[in-house]
């Protein structure tokens, strides 16, 4: 099970925005969509950050005034885990537990074409043993 | 595996609050602990409901100026999805991804006993394989 069998099925569709843009940007991008997270790129679709709820409720308990409407840059994750396409699910968990990640970009030579988080592999887990015992109860009437 | 297997490593440690309490006493206790859900109890322990980094950016879309000083009880989700000691974390995952939750309060007779995450469970799944893995190893070197 590698990346790109949760691609294959949620899609590469990534909701993205600006360093430029604020915090209020990103509050109303993440609740139009249910999502927890938004990639910040650049010039090229290149990945430059990461704004996930969790930032956002960290700024706010620094200022809760002024929060909403600082930039994105002054205040999302620049160091992003990141995969690409052929990355092993298992190596996926491991880097999402050990770098306390929920979200991880999937890059292809620097350019963003989707995301994965910690609820799509989980969901994949679940299908995978799903799956298992389905050829199983086959084997067993046949 | 069950649910118990995940608390004997991490604790019984849950974070809770009272539905009188705010939303700024909500931010501030999930930025102290670096955690991403309160519980929200009554008398005795039991669960009324629970607020997690999700809610409180639900908050912030709606009423930006007010969010923070808000009530707990009013923007709290009450229908909340439990477990307890001895559920099967595969349940867990199944719960999880069909409620769409990251945060399962265990209870016991309706009283507080603990809390998984979907991180947990991420977790405990690594270190099952790792397990397997070493397990095979000790057995091709014998």
């Amino acid at each position: 099970m590698i990346v790109d069998t949760i691609l294959q099925t949620k899609g590469t569709t990534v909701y993205t925005l600006r360093d430029s843009d604020t915090l209020a940007d990103a509050v109303a991008m993440l609740n139009t969509h249910n999502i927890g997270a938004v990639v910040i790129v650049g010039a090229g679709e290149t990945v430059k950050g990461i704004l996930s709820e969790r930032d956002i409720v960290r700024q706010l308990g620094k200022n809760p005034a002024t929060a909403l409407a600082q930039s994105i840059g002054a205040c999302m994750t620049r160091s992003v885990v990141t995969c690409d396409r052929s990355t092993a699910i298992a190596e996926v968990m491991e880097r999402m537990t050990h770098r306390r990640v929920r979200h991880m970009p999937v890059v292809d030579a620097d350019r963003l074409i989707g995301i994965v988080s910690i609820g799509d592999v989980v969901k994949l887990k679940i299908e995978e043993v799903e799956h298992e015992a389905e050829v199983l109860r086959e084997y067993i009437a046949s």
